[in-house]
């Protein structure tokens, strides 16, 4: 898969190369929305592509490019500069300061990759072009390719035969694997009430069997972070639920504030996804284990990877499971999963979590009995976020936009084996529109092209980069778009000044947009939702359930209405700006 | 003027402050058009600011600000950053790679800036914004100005009563300032057939009346680079025409080949400018007067500010005019305006300038009556250019994006006082659609309100940035915008395999784009030309030709179908290529 913009000369004899080489040119419609595209398509398929031209595509697409270096996205960006010549000659070439200097761009995109490589030599070419995918496979991050447009059908020496890029595996001295995996097991052993806490930074692929292997070893309570959701089995018995610091329900606060130990695996701290800091677990009871390295607690950070460390502790594991009073400190009492009411002595590992996930399911349906939500009233957030998860079904891919959406989602129940894509580090609004049409491409592209796309987006998100609808019209993907129409930028709304009219933007019709991008009548389903009658009859319809084109849906809401959670970390977020 | 796209929380106390400033909010769809936005702004009024948010604002921008670095445009870009104490405490906020590092998209902004300052001390603050305010005005190219949220309302030290920016002068050293006009007028006075080549980099506003002094004081024939139409009044007596390498019209190459010397100012040779560099002027016979430095010939580059030096040799030039014989050195017979037949030994800088220009008019007038443009075959580049000509105004703001509108434009007379906006050496495609609402909304708080803001794009590009046609509605801007509908980028077509598919964009439906972004019916006009009749018709309306609303044109045009320069110019890019 390629993603890719065709602007500019010195790209053009590469895109020649794209379709001989296997793989598959897209051409969106600008190259912000390309990278983001890449980003969607590889966190769904494992990797993708990004081309660009110097300059003014490269510094287009750098947004989108920096946001998947934070967010652990493996993307290849090939950058397509001028020939050597006019380099050598410093000619002032379009695309260029004038100046002479073809490297000022260059620099820029070096910092949004984990290797770059330039391509001016055909005797070295094949070893850069290994050693950049292998890191960009290894450290699950950009790398940036740059190729003069005069060496692209130029032959070049190959070396040994090239490894396929899946099959990288960093291999860790065995040494330093050990005593990671030992110290690591040590902690938790000497720990009474540990905690594993995943997050979803850089382990969607090629690790994920592994930490589902060492949990189901390790036998201690399990929370996800807002990164993480759908990667465990939302009914794994040690699934003890959805950590996002304050906002997370009680039982999930209690489970982590007993905790004397974290073993935090692919999870990064940010303000959004610990509800402005307020869930931070403390270095000292701090087990921060990431793709590339391990800290543990105040020693200082080991380089390894974590492939090899996960498959050493899985091995290395001496009980199981953990004695059952280890699990968890418990204050209340509980209903476990078959209703029998249990006292502290009984706690199982199973009961915790059953405990925590049916509390939850009962809330969301009581709540949803008794809310309005079946009547004319208007849609709230309130009610849509527990509903649609109700309607989503298993293997689901779900954006959320940040924003309203990526704070309402937490309210949802997530089915397992989906793949959610939303950023909560890097956070930059509009992506989803890209990454939406990048996810359902890569779903196409996949050994299961029936799973859905369904994207949360609110209004002022989609108008930054509406375009990509266009992109999905034309390779026929069929993702399910919600659109949040609110007039403007609610989480901003709460973090200051509502009512100012910096918040808002031009009320489109968004529900015409596959048109005025070109579909035809009945190429793409189109709707206007205002209630939650409404919302409850379309989603029950069967072609909108499993559709086999666009759907786009204008979900109407009051620009002061937001979900519970957004409020409480927009004031976190309001207070750390002071 | 204020251009700003109100995301992320870090900007939103500084929102606050811009009304209360006296400037206006605009709020664009996202950050790369509020960046063009602000460039054409400045283009038509001096100078504007753009507002983003660290990271993914302040990079999604990146590519404007730095076509404005290239372009010499003076844009003031202010980048809101996370508190000094989440910076100092490096918290792990979004909008951050997650690492502590606070300062890594900073370096990339500097590098599109000619300064950067942080504030991060109230008692400096006041220095360094007066500082890089002087230097955008000087330079005539972006800066940044960084500025941490917890110190939008502190109180700031006030230096000295600071200087309107409008009336920053560079003050030369006498000394250099002297030697260079001395020097300058020395080569000029010592050669035989000098010439005046002007370009349009860095010279649009408060060095225009001091270069058209010094033009009428030396008294050589002038040349106006592809980037500088407009500039000089068509009917000036000096003016020869437009010089854009071996695509000028023949007597324009006559007069270039004929010179011994080249007083360049303002331009820069790059390849789009120079079809291909095949009009770059040898570097032994030019004088290269720039913004802030001067060329002479093979002397090495002074730092000298432009407008002290052209009014240093306007007041030193010693002769009045220059003897006839020095003016030019022609080859050819001639009709001079007043259609005596000249020979040789009668010329002067009038008529010779005159020559040119009638000839060019004559030929575009026989083009049209000799051309099917009168009937209903279709829109031909070759019909539409010299047409567009005879519509366009004095005064009127005039865009062209890169491709075929701005090498078609070299077809077109460009009246006089009009402002021509076209990126010659960045050339980013996209450009013109946020370029087109910031000069629109510039025409509107210009003391000459009822200037016309025309755009010329292609499909392709206005494809990339679309959604400021609802900026364009929202603000009730009524901008002429024709759009070349060839579904694609016919440029690209022309440097490489016209039938690759990777050319071909989705075909729109633009004329119904207002709508879908919210235009009410009544509220712009929309055309769908396909014949010249249809044009014609079109452009002898009065409501179109002074609308008071926004028009959309589609101008639907073969894919093929090229102007003849731009096809000489894709040729050449082609040549480079390899």
């Amino acid at each position: 898969m390629n993603t890719t913009v065709a602007e500019g000369d010195f790209s053009l004899v590469a895109l020649d190369c794209i379709e001989k080489c296997g793989l598959q040119w897209i051409g969106n419609c600008n190259e912000l929305n390309a990278g983001y595209a890449a980003d969607g398509y590889a966190r769904v398929n494992g990797i993708s592509a990004l081309m660009t031209i110097m300059g003014v595509g490269e510094l287009s697409s750098l947004n989108a490019i920096a946001g998947s270096f934070a967010e652990l996205i493996p993307v290849v960006h090939i950058v397509n500069m001028p020939s050597r010549r006019a380099q050598l000659e410093k000619l002032c070439v379009h695309h260029t300061f004038g100046d002479g200097d073809f490297d000022v761009f260059k620099r820029m995109t070096a910092a949004t990759s984990c290797m770059s490589v330039t391509l001016d030599c055909p005797k070295k070419a094949a070893a850069l072009i290994n050693a950049a995918l292998q890191q960009c496979a290894i450290q699950s991050r950009p790398v940036s390719i740059f190729v003069p447009s005069d060496l692209i059908n130029v032959s070049i020496d190959t070396c040994s035969p090239s490894k396929q890029i899946d099959s990288i595996e960093t291999v860790n001295d065995t040494v330093v694997e050990g005593g990671v995996a030992d110290s690591v097991l040590a902690e938790l052993r000497s720990a009474k009430y540990p905690i594993l806490l995943l997050g979803g930074y850089g382990v969607a692929h090629d690790i994920r069997d592994e930490i589902l292997d060492l949990i189901n070893k390790l036998c201690i309570p399990v929370l996800s972070s807002a990164s993480c959701r759908g990667f465990i089995e939302k009914d794994h018995y040690l699934y003890a639920g959805l950590y996002v610091g304050s906002c997370s329900d009680k039982p999930v606060v209690e489970l982590m504030n007993s905790a004397d130990l974290v073993l935090s695996i692919g999870n990064i701290q940010s303000d959004l996804c610990t509800a402005g800091f307020t869930g931070t677990v403390d270095q000292k009871i701090l087990i921060d284990m990431q793709r590339c390295y391990t800290v543990i607690t105040h020693h200082p950070k080991v380089t390894v990877s974590l492939k090899g460390v996960t498959q050493m502790m899985t091995a290395r594991v001496c009980w199981n499971p953990l004695p059952a009073a280890r699990i968890m400190k418990a204050t209340s009492t509980y209903v476990a999963k078959d209703n029998v009411p249990c006292n502290q002595s009984q706690r199982s590992t199973k009961r915790v979590s059953m405990r925590i996930r049916l509390k939850q399911c009962l809330e969301g349906i009581l709540k949803y009995i008794l809310s309005p939500a079946q009547n004319d009233s208007p849609l709230l957030h309130e009610n849509l976020w527990p509903r649609v998860g109700g309607w989503l079904q298993r293997g689901d891919i779900i954006l959320t936009e940040a924003g309203t959406a990526s704070f309402g989602i937490w309210n949802t129940t997530i089915p397992s084996e989906t793949t959610f894509i939303s950023q909560y580090l890097w956070a930059s609004i509009g992506y989803t529109v890209g990454a939406c049409q990048g996810a359902a491409l890569a779903v196409r592209d996949s050994q299961n092209p029936k799973r859905r796309t369904i994207l949360f987006i609110g209004d002022g998100s989609l108008q930054i980069g509406c375009q990509e609808l266009s992109t999905i019209v034309r390779l026929g993907l069929a993702p399910i778009i919600f659109i949040i129409c609110n007039r403007g930028y609610t989480i901003e709304r709460f973090v200051h000044a509502p009512s100012q009219a910096y918040h808002d933007v031009q009320p489109w019709r968004y529900r015409d947009l596959p048109a005025a991008f070109g579909a035809t009548p009945g190429s793409y389903g189109s709707h206007s939702v205002r209630t939650m009658r409404h919302l409850e009859a379309l989603m029950s319809r069967h072609s909108f359930r499993d559709p086999s084109i666009l759907q786009v849906v204008e979900l109407h809401m009051s620009p002061l209405d937001a979900p519970s959670d957004l409020v409480t970390v927009a004031q976190s977020l309001k207070r750390r700006n002071q």
